[in-house]
């Protein structure tokens, strides 16, 4: 996979942004709520890279919203700056999944975070996922845990 | 009713809000597709001070998105700034809906507009508004031309 | 002070906002990267509250990034829900200042959440903070904790 | 250049960008004032194209806000839809710069609309824009003629 990276740190999947003037602030950088939509764009391009979209999931009938979600800024960015957002799944997915993120530029790390969600349906009740979903999700893992293991 | 103001250009309905830190950008100002935002709460507030929720037309099926988006920015807005958003219906309202904006600081006026909506229901397709919907409307539209005459 | 409020837990700011259109998404509900933004406004009304405004502190040249962010999503809001956002200092203020938040809707709570600053200069590099804004603060949290000694 | 289009009607600046779940509301639909972020993203890349970058006119003290804008919602947009955004300079640039925009979507037209913007200094006071900026405007727009005659 194109844009699969293995780090010492962990396999993840990375995917690149500029950041928009529209989500800076007046201290001149990106404003703190804004990481959670390119945590959304990176963990949708994670999924549509191992064949899963959330698009699809959605017409089954499934939503997976955030039920926790962590941020922690390390350096500013800026307009225009072109940043990678790295993402890979935290934990072996169960009822509930785990993606953890960070956020580099030019190869320096920016931000860490994370985002916790639940399967539901589309009324945000609790359900479990189909097989299909399951087995997805645990392909992505294993790949990520193996590659881990040969990086 | 409390927030209407009849000036000698038109009569409408006024509402304050503050800026956000999270709708300034990196000029220092708020952002321009921002505006859009305010808007909505303005004709939201215009509706629900004559008894029209937004929210209650929406259950019963009804949806009314903007068709025509259009601000004209004459002096720009900063963080904390307390802004006055004046909204007035912009024609007798019929298949659509025009609501006219003015947004104040101080008293003067930092930017105009308007919005053009179209009654759709659920899945977007035109529909004609109810009759208790369109009678409301006209009574919005009878009561500021009343106001105009009088002002 | 009007917007205060002690309940068992903690002794707090409260400030009500209502859900924007613009702040929700294509579940219903309002988006999870909004209530960063929501977090804002609660902490900049509780300063103002006691008498410090973030306007006045970037006057001066001091700005206070977000450093880390979290929230935990308990029940989803929706469109022109009347949200509570209770704010308050999670811990004597030192050189990064610790906020604490619930947002609740109907008495009930729908999440809960922290942002973490530090002090910088305009150029966001780490400064202490006058004595002034010192003092300003160390009144919010004395004020805060004698509430919670007599509630 | 790459993503230059010509059309019939005119020629233009292509920029793909994909519909974000943060970009949606409720009624399932891109929100209204998410495209005056897309028209950015538009302008900004078409002006890279060219060589001129938003960010470059910013360091040498030039700002370009927006003083007018304008979208017309042909077809809503939903959530990952891949857009294609089409610019182009609306007019011989003089102090004033007017862009127009398409939005597409598999080749279907989505929405249009167009900016007017000032060249301004850093505290937002007119300014006559430097003559190399404004050669390179002029050159795009020379180029987009060009391409209309021939196309």
């Amino acid at each position: 996979m194109n844009n699969e990276v293995s780090s010492g740190q962990f396999s993840a999947f990375e995917y690149e942004i500029r950041v928009r003037y529209a989500e800076t602030d007046a201290m001149g950088i990106a404003y703190n709520g804004q990481y959670f939509t390119w945590f959304e764009v990176g963990r949708t391009e994670m999924l549509r890279a191992y064949g899963l979209t959330y698009c699809e999931m959605e017409k089954i009938g499934l939503r997976l919203p955030v039920i926790e979600a962590n941020v922690k800024y390390v350096q500013p960015v800026h307009y225009d700056d072109v940043l990678t957002i790295r993402s890979r799944l935290g934990a072996k997915p169960g009822v509930r999944v785990r993606i953890h993120y960070e956020i580099l530029k030019d190869g320096e790390l920016t931000a860490t975070g994370f985002t916790e969600h639940a399967f539901t349906d589309k009324d945000l009740q609790p359900v479990r996922p189909t097989r299909h979903i399951r087995e997805m999700l645990t392909t992505i893992w294993n790949q990520s845990q193996q590659n881990d293991n040969e990086g």
